[in-house]
């Protein structure tokens, strides 16, 4: 019988606050999921994308470039062409609430910034065909576009993201990811402050410190872990968590890493770096779950806290990036309520996944 | 330029709790959407289908059916073959709650009631191909189901949906619903609830009672309207809305409507009658968006209030039924912060849904 023959369970996250079942009956077994919708094969890269190396005055306007003011750039920040939010104006007054007359609803001027970050000049690499500190550098420059975001008084909150594959929600296949600064606290970093708080004030423990349950560890390195969640909303779901308590992504370490200095190090000196410990690990991760599930698309988002409260206030928060492959659609259950039902069971999904043997 | 040069903008909705971001610039002219991936076209009738008239030995046990114990059959309630929760046994103990050694998560036992509404014995019928009497059937055999779920102490809500097109959900082409029992009142609903409450507490009015503004408007019967919700949190997201205040669906009226004593009713008599009524204009607005969007893959859901409260004790809530074309993907930023990106303005949505010309 399909996963041992465990009876379906309801099972409620300390971490993120929310509910989700578990229905093993519904599922093949875990090591026979693969993807039906296999992510986008980036075809003929000489069709013209915008975002590949020599197109760069088809895009909106660069924020910045690694190396800095060098034709032969590496990673691009660039404007979204297509912004959810109109840009932020430094200089404009605060942004100004309103009030609907029929409904008494909010209503906020929808500014703030939405950013692509360019992963690389050559559009056939993904992610995850770039080494462990190139993907560290993709990692900063996140952090580095971040600190800047972190001096506008109305931003709230930065949602880094990415979307691989056109079922995840990309519309382009050269490899990118996004940033949607916001003006609110979302709904999800809410309810996930909110539980790692009230969690906090029971235990005195941080929820995600906590998330180190041999059965669902997944792999570790010098300074992360990778686990699959207690309560995983998606089968496959991943979470990669520094082991170090911290409650913010910008905060992780690594100032002197620029792409033009790599060849200063040395390999060994590289792993040190926190950025390229979690590059290593989020490539890892990647392959794991290319080679296991046939190259599925996938989101990973990170999740970390809110920009304007002080680390000292947050001593319950603990950042960490989340990867979701995608292999279930979402109906009117999880529509209507918010609960997803996932048919794998995550002890069984981390022991699949530990098992795939990648060479990176 | 789309949507009227409207800048893009932040609302929530007092109904939800929920903040959703219109940004007009992503999109086409309201006008111009259509489905890209149309719902199933119901394909060969001759393939076997379980949920066709005759193959019902191929089904999960038969709760009722409409007309009772007649083999020529209108409406089947049956087990879901593949329950997303293992069946609730009413001579068991109570569920048992759990806690998680290692991570102080609550567990509970996936114990509840997974069924599906058969909404005609013939495959190529659609939901909408029905008669509005008919539709208020398949209404009135959710309101049966939810009547005799509510005499089980451990259920807590149960959640109706409709799935209709493969990128909506369904599984199985002919036309069905489902119905989830759950012993947990899920986040969607929470939510919904307290900011119904938060609003009634601050005004002394209903927020779903308050749902009547003019531009939002699409269109209304004797004893329901449909409008364009506030903070549609997909584009064309229509709500039909009783007009009397009421929490709990399964409290409709007409406990007189069976299949077998249509015909005692003249049409003038039928439309009196609530569920015929909002069979009447749920067929109109599923007619309206097929024709307006291509016949797009859609989700409803009855968004009601939990089954143990009583109705005294939820002035503040109000049931409504919510319709949700599937045109726009879910990725990383929607998984990550539980914010929806919505490029149709309401007041739009509904100017165009308005204007469909439908003959039922």
């Amino acid at each position: 019988m399909a996963s041992g023959g465990r009876r379906p369970q309801l099972r409620k996250d300390a971490v993120t606050n929310r509910w989700v079942i578990f229905s093993p009956a519904r599922a093949k077994r875990p090591s026979d999921f693969k993807s039906k919708s296999p992510s986008n094969p980036n075809p003929n890269p000489n069709q013209k994308c915008p975002f590949c190396i020599g197109h760069e005055h088809e895009c909106a306007p660069e924020i910045f470039r690694l190396p800095p003011d060098n034709p032969d750039w590496k990673i691009r920040v660039i404007q979204n062409l297509y912004p959810a939010l109109a840009r932020l104006n430094p200089d404009s007054d605060p942004v100004p609430f309103d009030r609907n007359s029929d409904a008494n609803s909010v209503v906020l001027e929808g500014a703030g910034f939405h950013d692509v970050v360019i992963e690389s000049p050559l559009h056939s690499i993904h992610l995850s065909d770039l080494s462990p500190p190139e993907i560290g550098d993709v990692l900063l420059a996140y952090r580095t576009r971040i600190r800047q975001i972190a001096s506008y008084d109305s931003i709230k909150y930065v949602q880094v993201f990415k979307n691989h594959g056109v079922s995840a929600g990309a519309s382009m296949s050269h490899s990118h990811s996004q940033m949607l600064a916001l003006p609110i606290v979302p709904p999800v970093v809410s309810a996930r402050l909110d539980g790692m708080k009230e969690y906090f004030e029971k235990t005195q423990k941080c929820s995600v410190c906590e998330v180190q349950g041999e059965d669902r560890l997944i792999d570790s390195s010098t300074h992360f872990i990778s686990v699959a969640p207690f309560a995983a909303t998606f089968p496959f779901e991943i979470w990669i968590i520094p082991r170090d308590h911290s409650p913010h992504f910008h905060e992780i370490d690594d100032e002197k890493i620029h792409v033009n200095n790599s060849d200063t190090h040395t390999i060994a000196q590289w792993w040190t770096l926190q950025a390229v410990d979690l590059g290593g690990l989020l490539k890892l991760m990647l392959r794991k779950l290319s080679l296991q599930l046939d190259d599925p698309p996938f989101n990973f988002m990170i999740q970390t806290s809110p920009l304007e409260v002080n680390a000292s206030d947050l001593s319950y928060s603990h950042w960490f990036l989340q990867i979701v492959p995608q292999l279930t659609g979402v109906g009117g259950f999880e529509i209507g309520t918010g609960c997803y039902i996932n048919p794998v069971f995550p002890e069984e999904a981390a022991k699949v996944l530990r098992e795939v043997i990648v060479l990176i």
